[in-house]
Parts: structure tokens; C-alpha cells; sequence
């Protein structure tokens, strides 16, 4: 089997870079040591090589298909979920007393991360009904938790999420679904939602959808919407399964990820869908978006892991094809020395090099957020606002970075490649295909740039800014106690500076009232602002790998270690001065995209 | 029909930009004026909105497949060749006498972006006819133009060039198919090629392969190389036509472009292909090379026009798609107003200005070769040589600039539409896959990158460096007369010294025989590079439109002009920057992507 991911990285990560055993010392956690961590990876890791990747060509060349309003996913996906949900990969995290294993997120992101690096199409639908069952165990009643959450976590019935509408789009104030109170305290359900990941197939008994919607008279926009349990079929009392009047009414065909299936739904069309309001009524958007931090590391923890992907199957065709030579001193080559292999050429290095700096980069903010969430959650008391702010304002970047750069790690593992790369008898086009709805999945780019910098960078008066600036120099500061480490340490010093002027220049126009000045090049900002923070994470992973080599503790290897301070260089001298020309373009005078009378766009 | 170019733009490019008027008055175009161009490019669209916009979708969701030894492409596919064959589009810059129309390539490439934008699959195959025709034409005996030339310029047979070998991809000089001498002055061929586009079809009568082997015995590498037309049927003295033992051993499947055949021929497997040596022994690389500035324009033609048809395409999305609201001066956005259109947020204004910076970018430097090609073959016969020199230094800039920033482009384009982008319902999608093949077409990114540091940038010691030097303060000092152009002429010239410090700090490596850390950064070099050269050709086109509005000669309407104006702002404010940190990546002191005993990417 192709590598699709190099496990030793990811021990390193949880081990020696973002320290997981001193997350299992909290009490939450008390029956996990670092050696059951390591034989549930190993679990994962096999059920990925045995289960995932030899499907995911499959997934791809045979798609998900709408049949007579039904929805026909790869014949093995039910035995998937199935498996998955025994070795306990649905609700992990959540508590024992709610059929959880009390996992921490942290560990629970790496499973998931072996498994979509191995077949980014199939965990999805496992992923979306923890996070539907996640919503009723954090706010639902307990009725409705014994009722559904159960068939969810053991995997015979599905969980999806339904946010989007076709005329709204990004923009939920506009959602128009509405839910119609009954006598008996239920609702009835009237609308449609577009976009439904894994909203049908034929393998679940039951679908579990938590819906988005009005209840009729509710104020207009945000503050007007509730969340609500609409099943597919109706439990009941005997178990027997009564239809509910969700009908799937298609499935959007796509460019990639053509395994897991984007559903359209109508509810209520004939006579009505019964629901059951979760929490209070207007609070929908509020609840959904306690469990949007998740899901926006989720969508960078894919990311990452289909750009791991790409850069091994591009590393192990450049180890193996022999294609041209190297220049001589004098600036030619011999024809009549055999061919080297293309890894050895500088351009492919460097490609090569790019994606490992980008999804190992990635991988790093990815596993950096899940441990931030850990510690907001279930860290002592006193430090959950710290890591709370930390979380909110790293939640954005991690759901973008690695869409967007994993988007051109991949453009580069394809090239790699050459036109093989661009053949449908290569995996790389998949790849390179599936990746590109991350950008877009849970929030455009631009709607996370508008969050980082519109809400997140000023929250609590700048906190957690502070906070940030903090943990990026106290990484500067380990740094700067390893000769060779000083300069790289003393360049993301500058930057941080470098930064603070960007940051003051964008917020003299919302302290002036001129919001859409402020916000319009936010997207810029997220890729300034992100590259900054993967060069912190690249800083970490050299103090870690510095401090191995040091101590001589080093369980993967000094290559391996070796390796990781070379990506750092590459890193520090290849992506990181990317931002002095973003600065400038960010503290620009012009107003050049925003809408002045006449329209200019021709 | 959905918009996929704007023709004031062609226009504009041609008359007032790039001053084809000049060119109309060199001997050769005596019977063209500006009023038959305008006839000729409406004939043509016309012909492209009629034949090939509607199939366009078609030919991608029911792509070319081989069958049975055979390859079958679009029912319509033979009936377009003909129609354009009788337009004059295969050939139309040949000479009168061998059966053309004598038209500027100029002309001859804005005919082609025409069809490009409208169906990029199906002019391929025209394109590759005349190309190898013109190898035909411009060294082959008379014997062979007569016998293949006007049959291929009718369009009832096909022309291809095999270069690449399953074994060799870009190392040409690793070719092992082998010609056989023959009594009669004939050859026998054996070898295999892939990667033919073209390569085969039902709708053609014959094939007329354009083959590169080596005569037995030949030298190794590329000085051994000889060309050799390979017809698919042998055409006996009564018109009929003889199997000529090639075979077409497969169709390779691809991410995009479908309906452009991509084939694998394998010559002389049964008992012989008689092949045609072209002019001499051991020049077929060169001969081959002499077409291949052609061929590479043609790729950056392509790529803008696929880069024009995705800019229409998101901007008529953006401005019917309501949704969302524009931020109140508190910041604020109030749920009651109707939702605007998405054009007027300004993210989707810099994504829409960003594709049009990028694609009229594209089409003017490939506008700027073209004339460069025609000045250099047919211009003053003093002026020739200089007009070469600029052609050679442009040619791989003009291959790669709208190869890589068209897919990037194209990546916004997707992107304004949101999750619609990313389904096969709309064409986005589309253009995103047919564009990733033009970084890889004739000669990848990394070859292109190596050709314009490698050779041109040094070539003549400079010549042609200086000479588009000269071209370039050209256009500075026609800006600095104008008040409002003064400071983005001032930015040119800063970057233009700028470069010629990075090329110095280049050069030392070369000559102190360092070649491999010398080209090391190469492709670097050339998104520096060429992002300067594009700078340039914004200001030529803000001189041209500045020019217009002084003199009221607008024939588009001074908003055209006024949106050229906005959009060299633009370039120069949001692309021109990034240059810098080019720069100091270029500089940069490590040696991180060379390789050096250990292996250390792991």
C-alpha cells in the first residue's frame, strides 16, 4: 500500500511538540496514559490501511448517485461506519455517561486525521453524526438524547446538519425554513436545506438532522432562529420506524469528494415533518456555533491530511521515476550518464519540500487548536477563558490555512508528477479535486477572514491577541537559547512587529466607522496573519526537535528530527518573507474593491 | 449565451494597445486593414458561439474514449474541423502559395483565443494540424507538402507531434524510438509515444504524426535527434490510403480538458511504419524548436482564454446573486434590507478584479509576443533580429505566467460562487480542471523556469534583457506624462532595479560554476520575473486607455476605459508587490533544496 501519511509525525506532534501527556494528567482523562494513545492510533491506523484507502479510488470513480429519490452510496460504506463506531470513532470525546470513551478532542482529531488522510470521502459521515449527536447531548433534553444519540454513536443511524438554504447561502439571517408549534410541544417542520453532507445513503436505518429554523413569527435574522431534531422516520413507541416527510430531493454532483454525498432536503412538503425544538426557542445559531469551533478544525484537520496524502504519493513517484540529470560544473549535462531520479533535482526538492512545510505546518496549528480546546473544556478552571480566547481566535486560521495552502501543496504534489499528475491513472487529480471544497466548506475563506479580523482580533479589547503574542514569544524565547535557532527566532520577532503596525493601520478605519474599508481586504489578512502563525508552530517544532537531538531523546530517529529542522529552514526562508509584500499590500491607500457609484468592474 | 469574452477587450488589445495597424502596413499584409481584422475576428466568434460554446459542457461529461483500438471523440468534433478549416483556421498565417492566408499570427492567435475561451478541447486539435503542417512547410521537401499539407489545411486529415516517450517525459534527449534506413530513401519507425494530444479521432481520414527518433546509430542525447512525418495511412498513387502500422494502443483518462484526446501510439509494432525524414539528419530538435515558440505562445494563449470564460462567468454569478448585506458605518448590518447582490461586497469585488487583472494581463502578453513574432519574421529586416531576441526572452514567460496565475485565477472564479462552484451543475468547475494541464503542456513550469534563467535572461550577454529593459522604460516615461499614471510609472522603474539586483546576485553563482544552485530557484524567479514583465503590460495598456480618453477616441465607451485604468491600479497595488518578497527569497543565503549526501526529506 501507497503511504498516505508517516505516523512517526503524528506521535511526534501530540508527544513532543504540543506535550498530550500533560493533558492526560487531567482528571477527565485519568484511564489514558501515553501508551494507550498510542495503541488506539495504531487501531486507527490499521482500520484506515485495511478498510479506508482500498475504497477511496473507488469512491471517487464510482460516485454517490440520486435513484428514485433515494441516495446510493459505495456498497462498503456501511461495513465502514459500522467498524469505525465499534472501535468507539463516533462521540469519543463525549462522556462516558453519554456513550462516550471520554477521549481527549486532541486524540480524537488524529484519528480522524489518520482516517482521512487514508480516504478523505468516508469518515465525513461519521464525523457529521458525532457532531449532530454532540448538539443533542450538549442541549437537547433528555429524552431526545435516549431517543436518537444511542443508534448515532453505534452507527446505524446517520447525523447531519442543516444550515444552508438555497436562497440564503452564507448568509443565515436569511434562512426562511419555519417550525409551526403543535399542541403536544413538538413543531412542525416546513422548508428546504441545500448542501446536506451525508444527508442519505442506503446504509443508515434512520437519518438524525438538526435543522435550522424560524419558529413562525420569530424576529428577523440571526437572533430569530431555533435549532430543531428532525428525523427522517419517527421512533416508535414499538421501535418500528415511522416516516417523517423528509424527502431527499437530489444529490449536488461535484468536482471531488464524489463519494460522500451533499443532499438536497425538503422538509414537510407532503402534510409536514415533526421536530423537536433542542434548548430554547432563538437560540439555534448560538448552539450551533458552540459546535462550529469543532467543526471548523475538523475542516482544517481534512485539509491537512489530504495535503499528507498528496505529499507522499508525490514523494514516492519522485523516489522512483528517472528523468533527466543533473547540471554539470560547467553548466551542461551528459547524455550518456544514466537518468537521475527527479527527487534529486532541485525544483523537485523544492516542491516536495513546500508540501511538507505546508501540511506538516498545518498538521501542527491543526493539533494546536484541539489542544486548546482541550484545555478550555476540561483544563484547570482558571485557565479555560485563556485557552478559550486562544481557541476563538485560532479557530479561523485553522479551518483556513490548510484549505488553502493544502489546495497549493497539492497543486504542487500534482506537478510533481508532470502530465502523469494530471491522469486520471494517478491519485494526485483526486487530491487535488477533493481538496478544493475545504475553502468552502463551514464558512468560505472570506466569511473566516471576516471573523478573524472583523471579531476575533479585537475580542475583549484585544485579549486574545495578547494572549497569542504571548505564546509566540515564549516560543521565541526557547529559541533563542539554540545558536543555530537565533536568527529564525529573532525574524518571527520582527514579523510579530511587523504585524502590530498591520493590525493598527486596519483598525484605525473601524475606529473611524469605515467598516466595509476595514474588512475589505480581510482575506489578505487571514493569508498574512496565518503565515505567521504556521511559522510559530514551525518555531515549536524546532524547539521540540532541537530539545530531542539535545537530550537524546528521540525515538523516531535523528533523520527524523534532522528533517523537521530542515522543513523549519525551508519554511523561515521560503513562506515566512511572503508577508512583507502582504503588509504592503494591506496598508495600501487605495480603495480599489470597494462599490463607489458607478461600477466599474467591466 | 453566457458571456465567455468580451470582444471590445480583443479589439482594444489589438488596435490601441498593442498598435496592430503598424503591422497591417508591412509588405506581407498588404491586403489586410483594420476593417478586415474586425470582419474576420466577428466571423469567428460567430463561429465559436455557434459550434463550440454549445458543446462545450458536453465534451467534458461525455469525454473522448478508446475503444476497440479506436478512439472516439464528440459526434460534432468533425463537423467543427471542416467549418474552421473552411473559416482558413487551420493555416491561416501560411504563406498564400502553400495554401494560407497570409494573416499576421497576431491575428491568427486572437482568431484562436476566441475559440479557446468558447471550447478549449476542440480547437486543439486545428491547432495541432497547422502546427504540424508548418513543420511540413517550413522544412520538409516539396514532395511532402504536396503530398500532406492540403489535406491537413482542408481539415479531413489530422496533424500531431510526438515528442514525449513513456521513459523520457521532459528529457528529450532520453528518445529511443529509432528510424531504420530504407533503400528508397524511406525509414522504417519503431517507438512509442504518449501524451499525443490529438493523436486520433473518427472524423479525421488520416494522421500525419510529426515524429522524433533516432536514425540508427545516431548520437546520444539531443544533437542525435531527426524528424520524421508518420502518416496513420499511407496515401497510395490512386488516393487510397494504406495502414501504416500505427497503432493507437490507448486513450489516457484526465482530470480535464476530455474532449481533447490524449493518446499513446506505438509506431512499427507489426512489421513497419514507413516514416518521411524532415530536411536534415540530427536537426530534428531544432526544427522542432523553431515551431515551439509558436507552441508555447499557443499554451498561454489558451490558459487566458479558459481565464477570460471563468471571469464572465463568476462576474454574471455575481451580479445575480443576492445575498448577505453590505456592514452599516456601526459596523452593524440590519436584517430587514433586501440582501445585495454579491458584487457589491468588496471580497467579491477584489476576486472579480483580481481574475480581470490577471486574465487582460495574460491576453496583453500574449498580444505582446505575437506582434514580437510577427515584427521578427516579417518586420524590417534590421529590426529583426531584435524583435527574436525579445520573442525568445518572452516565449517562456508567456507559456507559464497565464498557465499559473489562469489556474489561480480560475480559483477565485470558483470561489465567488461558493459551494455552487464546486458542483457539475456550473461551469467553474470546469475551467478549473481543463486549466491545470497548461502548467505541464510543452514543457512544465520547472522547464520554462530553467529556459528563462538558464538561457534567456543571459542570452547574447544580455542582449535580450536589455532590449525589453528598453522596451520597459519605454512605456514608463510615455506614463510619466501623465499625472495621475506618475506613481505607478515610479514603481516600475523601482522594481526594474530591483531585478537587475536579483539577476546579479543570480548570475554570481553561475559564473562561479555553481549551475545547480544558480537554477536551484528558478521557478521563483520566474513568478518574480514575469510578474514585472505583466506590470508593464498594465502600464502599456493604462498609456493606451489614458491616450484614448485625452483624445475621446473611446470607440468602447469611456467606461472601458475607465475600468483598464482601475484595474492597472489594481495590479499594481494588490500583484506588483509581491515581488518583493520575491526578492528576498530569491536572495536568500541557504541552499536548502539542493541535494547533499544525506537525504533529508522524510
Amino acid at each position: 500500500m501507497a503511504a498516505y501519511l508517516n505516523m512517526d509525525t503524528l506521535r511526534f506532534q501530540l508527544f513532543q511538540v504540543h506535550g498530550l501527556e500533560n493533558i492526560l494528567t487531567l482528571p477527565r482523562f485519568a484511564d489514558y496514559d501515553a501508551e494507550a494513545v498510542h495503541i488506539l492510533l495504531d487501531a486507527v491506523k490499521d482500520f484506515a490501511d485495511r478498510e479506508l484507502y482500498p475504497v477511496f479510488r473507488e469512491m471517487d470513480e464510482d460516485p454517490v448517485r440520486y435513484e428514485d429519490g433515494k441516495i446510493i452510496a459505495h456498497p462498503k460504506l456501511g461495513h465502514i461506519i459500522r467498524q469505525g463506531a465499534e472501535l468507539g470513532l463516533c462521540g469519543s470525546s463525549f462522556d462516558y455517561d453519554d456513550g462516550g470513551m471520554q477521549l481527549p478532542g486532541t486524540v480524537s482529531t488524529m484519528n480522524y486525521y489518520i482516517m482521512d488522510a487514508a480516504n478523505n470521502h468516508a469518515p465525513g459521515y461519521m464525523g457529521l453524526t458525532t457532531g449532530a449527536a454532540e448538539l443533542i447531548v450538549a442541549f437537547g433534553s433528555d429524552e431526545l438524547k435516549a431517543t436518537y444519540v444511542p443508534n448515532m454513536l453505534n452507527g446505524s443511524w446517520g447525523g447531519t446538519m442543516c444550515l444552508t438554504e438555497p436562497q440564503a447561502g452564507s448568509s443565515l439571517s436569511d434562512i426562511t425554513s419555519t417550525a409551526y408549534p403543535q399542541e403536544d410541544g413538538s413543531y412542525q417542520i416546513k422548508g428546504q436545506k441545500i448542501f446536506i453532507s451525508g444527508g442519505d445513503h442506503q446504509h443508515a436505518d434512520n437519518f438524525v438532522h438538526l435543522v435550522l429554523a424560524r419558529i413562525e413569527g420569530a424576529p428577523a435574522g440571526t437572533k430569530g432562529i431555533s435549532l430543531f431534531v428532525v428525523p427522517k422516520y419517527l421512533p416508535g413507541e414499538g421501535g418500528e420506524l415511522i416516516d417523517n416527510d423528509v424527502i431527499t430531493a437530489g444529490d449536488f454532483q461535484k468536482m471531488g469528494q464524489r463519494g460522500y454525498s451533499t443532499t438536497h432536503l425538503a422538509f414537510g412538503e407532503n402534510g409536514g415533518s415533526t421536530g423537536y425544538m433542542v434548548g430554547a426557542p432563538n437560540r439555534g445559531l448560538s448552539y450551533m456555533f458552540l459546535m462550529m469551533n469543532g467543526a471548523r478544525i475538523a475542516v482544517g484537520r481534512g485539509a491537512s491530511a489530504i495535503a499528507s496524502a498528496a505529499y507522499h504519493a508525490s514523494q514516492q513517484y519522485a523516489k522512483e521515476r528517472p528523468q533527466g540529470r543533473r547540471l554539470n560544473n560547467d553548466g551542461q549535462k551528459d547524455p550518456n550518464q544514466e537518468p537521475n531520479l527527479i527527487i534529486e533535482h532541485a525544483d523537485v526538492r523544492r516542491m516536495l519540500l513546500f508540501q511538507k512545510a505546508i501540511h506538516e505546518g498545518s498538521l501542527s496549528l491543526v493539533t494546536q487548536s484541539s489542544v486548546y480546546q482541550d484545555l478550555a473544556e476540561h483544563g484547570p478552571e482558571e485557565d479555560r477563558e485563556k485557552y478559550h480566547l486562544l481557541l476563538e481566535l485560532l479557530t479561523p486560521i485553522t479551518k483556513t490555512y490548510p484549505s488553502e495552502k493544502g489546495k497549493e501543496a497539492i497543486d504542487n504534489g500534482l506537478q510533481v508528477l508532470g502530465g502523469y499528475g494530471f491522469c486520471s491513472d494517478f491519485v494526485l487529480q483526486q487530491y487535488y479535486r477533493d481538496i478544493r471544497i475545504f475553502p468552502i466548506y463551514e464558512g468560505t475563506t472570506g466569511i473566516q477572514s471576516l471573523d478573524l479580523l472583523g471579531r476575533k482580533i479585537s475580542m475583549q479589547n484585544g485579549r486574545a491577541l495578547e494572549l497569542l503574542t504571548e505564546e509566540i514569544v515564549h516560543e521565541i524565547t526557547a529559541a533563542s537559547q539554540y545558536p543555530d535557532l537565533q536568527r529564525y527566532a529573532k525574524q518571527l520577532g520582527e514579523k510579530l512587529t511587523q504585524a502590530k503596525g498591520v493590525i493598527g493601520f486596519l483598525l484605525q478605519f473601524a475606529q473611524r466607522g469605515e467598516y466595509e474599508r476595514f474588512l475589505a481586504d480581510a482575506t489578505l489578512f487571514m493569508e498574512y496573519f496565518s503565515t505567521l502563525v504556521v511559522a510559530w508552530q514551525w518555531l515549536k517544532m524546532a524547539n521540540a526537535a532541537k530539545e530531542a537531538l539535545v537530550t537524546g531523546n528521540t525515538p523516531y530517529g535523528e533523520d527524523f528530527y534532522e528533517s523537521t529542522l530542515h522543513t523549519m529552514r525551508f519554511f523561515f526562508t521560503y513562506e515566512l518573507p511572503r508577508v512583507d509584500s502582504l503588509a504592503t499590500i494591506l496598508q495600501n491607500e487605495e480603495e480599489l474593491t470597494l462599490l463607489k457609484g458607478k461600477e466599474v468592474i467591466a
